[in-house]
């Protein structure tokens, strides 16, 4: 093709490779490097938020299908509730106002005019949320109140890392009602099994679960659970939260319901939220210095098609991959790649950058075999398949690659999750190694402000289904009342 | 049933008609009594504030669901850009923050601090969009840019009305970037076409469309074109809009590529939206005096299932029904009603007051018969069905049921539209009937004007199809140069 059809030069085709920095080298440039470069993310004017673009709002859309068919499944229904909440209302449950306040946006002008009253751009939904339900429940007929939204929150950080922690963010929000203790502790565990589930099935991230400490727990809440992921720099990141909220908001905000006793009552009442740092994990478990790999689950594209044109056959093989894409189509989110702007080469560093999961290259000379060739992009494994069988080994493919990437990542997390009561040994390893420590502890805030002095070190979660296997805590010489995962934490 | 159950009276079966105001009495009252009863909307703390009920929302949500569909079919993709935009980026384009910032909300202080340049909580994204384009366009290669976004916007209006204008709305805003003027102008007509083509299809809602004038076109856009949809009180309703946005933001913002023939160039812009107001149409074109009416490929629930329990056949009854569901929910979408705390009375009013488009009714009699009733919600009509063609049956009644909704809608459309050019006879219909009224128009802003003051009714749109059936402006005697719609609109 001539100059003026603008191909890129094959010399082209290691600068994709060449504008990562490998993770070894320095993983939190490496991080920024593969978002940046796949375009997932933007920084905006305004310091602290982003634009979430095509690439990585198709990855949201992923998680909002396949959380939304859950949350659905087991009863929810979506709403939406006012960006704004009036500042009388964020304060009336103290340690919920006294948690976020700190960091909220306030909304002072309006059409002109200075507000009379300041409203808060909502850093979360309960304060707003519990002002409706205070007049929707009246009986125990309007109970259970299943109720989710997806939206966006803001909340004022000083610093910031695309994903992870940006001063406007994406996420769901589920906020229910419930007749009694026992059905919102329900529904709390519910939901951080549903959370937990969608990790490991969805995206490939196995993850420890339990409960929150007292410093830890979402300011107004009785208790908090969270599901916990492991980076591979060995840092920890909570992924979802789940809240048990008691009777907390209900008395403040007055929620009661009139029960078949003919009694008035609180509700309890529950919360749960996962948001777009969901993808922060996703890039980090899977990713490596090639770009992104992405489970075929998650995929918005699981196949992509690169055809090799040369002048003489560029007719046929272009007639054959467009004949393949509308076969494969049917049962796989295709991608045909047929500009004719780059070289097959390049395409394929794009495509592997991008982390599609399988890429089928067609040329001249595999036609004519009646083959095809399929490459692997979370191993590299290259095989050649009967043209007449390449939609059902795709398919099998796609459980394979799935499957082992869940299992890589368990391997690695459980490599990296280690024990002990040695606080010597213990701050060393966080110091070198990072990774999951379950320790035993006795239960004191002291010392888990110790261990993060120390070694910036957190309680990730309580699990509850560990013992501690000493009887002193591993930070004073107290008795260990629980096992407890320490992390560094994003 | 004892009286611990809590099954509600017979006597009540009537509360739900008399707690809505009939139309003729009071058409503002009648849509305000429809969207409480039925649950769609709640007003919040802050005055024009509202939250969107779950069946509200699932209205929204199918909306989202069949436009985003035809969105991506038509080559677009879904991202998010930022809620805040700088006070400096709102000011580039001169007529665009002229017409936008009286209504804005501003954010001065976040995280304690007073900002040092305020923030304006979006009330379209034309500009913060524009900042993000100039950095990633920069190639012909890059083009078009094919984006869309759906999130919220905050408008301070000072009178609001549910769904039809509220200070904070969701909606869709596609913004897209082009090579040449004549891409753009097709893009734009394109998706005036999408909208069209949605609101007839799955909403049921004929309309009218065409240019908007000078006056009423967008702030910032070279021409805006809207889709027209006349309320049942004779009103008009703008239910979609597209902008060929021109090279007026490209300018200001910068956004330049290097053409093939290696000239930078300013690309050519669109934007395009829709919003929550869609669904005020929704329930102005089909409701009646007994509530909603939903066209069947809106209604998030086609068919409910009523059994009618008697102590005696209780059990058979209920087998039977849900025997029946799962049959149907595999070709409908179904809601079986088997809550026994109300009776069947009051169940047929609740599920005709909510527009359920089609009710079937199960009692023993009808289950020894080997019939089920069906009862249709537009119409009222009855009808007894075989068991063994109940599927099939009702599959074709929603395609009935939806052609015949938007036949009838059509029908007032048309019995509501008049032509003219008597001045006298136009201002008495705008008094009286309202509805469309199609009159020679000179071009003149201050014809437009004198119109609006006598009579409140504007300019719609300029139709593409028709010629001034009359020599001189309605209005003014000068030559008439274009047929427009006028109509008092919402």
């Amino acid at each position: 093709m001539g100059k003026n059809s603008g191909q890129v030069k094959t010399g082209q085709d290691k600068e994709f490779v060449k504008a990562i920095t490998p993770k070894d080298e320095d993983y939190s440039q490496w991080y920024i490097d593969v978002i940046l470069k796949t375009k997932l993310m933007d920084y905006a004017p305004v310091k602290g938020f982003m634009a979430i673009r095509p690439e990585g709002y198709a990855l949201w859309e992923k998680v909002q299908e396949l959380l939304d068919k859950r949350f659905k499944d087991t009863g929810h229904q979506n709403a939406y509730f006012p960006l704004f909440i009036p500042q009388s209302l964020l304060q009336k449950e103290a340690e919920h106002v006294e948690g976020f306040a700190p960091e909220v946006a306030w909304v002072t002008k309006g059409g002109g005019e200075i507000l009379t009253e300041p409203l808060v751009v909502r850093p979360t939904s309960e304060a707003i949320i519990c002002d409706f339900y205070s007049r929707w429940v009246q009986s125990w007929r309007d109970l259970p109140v299943l109720i989710n939204q997806w939206c966006n929150v803001v909340r004022w950080e000083r610093s910031t890392r695309p994903f992870l922690r940006t001063s406007e963010f994406l996420w769901q929000e589920g906020h229910t009602c419930h007749r009694t203790e026992e059905e919102a502790e329900e529904e709390t565990l519910k939901m951080l099994e549903v959370y937990r589930e969608f990790l490991e099935t969805e995206m490939a991230i196995p993850v420890v679960y339990g409960s929150k400490t007292e410093r830890e727990k979402f300011a107004g809440a009785l208790r908090t659970y969270s599901v916990e992921a492991l980076m591979t720099d060995g840092r920890a990141l909570q992924a979802g939260t789940s809240h048990n909220l008691g009777q907390h908001f209900a008395r403040v905000f007055d929620i009661k319901f009139l029960d078949q006793d003919d009694q008035l009552k609180y509700v309890w009442q529950t919360s749960w939220g996962v948001s777009t740092r969901m993808l922060g994990a996703l890039i980090m478990v899977h990713g490596d210095d090639r770009g992104l790999v992405l489970p075929p689950r998650m995929a918005p594209t699981q196949v992509v098609i690169v055809p090799i044109l040369t002048k003489k056959d560029r007719d046929r093989v272009l007639d054959s991959v467009s004949e393949l894409e509308k076969e494969l189509r049917e049962v796989l989110r295709i991608k045909l790649d047929n500009r004719e702007e780059y070289s097959p080469g390049w395409k394929y560093n794009e495509w592997e950058m991008k982390g599609i999961p399988v890429r089928v290259e067609v040329g001249p000379r595999d036609i004519d075999k009646g083959h095809v060739v399929v490459v692997r992009r979370d191993n590299g494994e290259k095989e050649f398949v009967k043209r007449e069988k390449l939609a059902d080994r795709l398919q099998q493919l796609m459980v394979e690659i799935q499957d082992d990437m869940l299992k890589r990542a368990l391997e690695f997390r459980e490599a990296n999750t280690r024990s002990g009561s040695d606080y010597k040994e213990f701050k060393k390893i966080m110091e070198e190694k990072r990774g999951l420590f379950l320790a035993p502890w006795c239960g004191e805030s002291a010392c888990e402000e110790k261990v993060k002095d120390d070694t910036k070190a957190t309680i990730r979660c309580i699990p509850f289904d560990k013992q501690p296997e000493h009887e002193k805590c591993m930070i004073c010489d107290k008795k260990a009342t629980e096992a407890v995962y320490f992390a560094r934490a994003y």
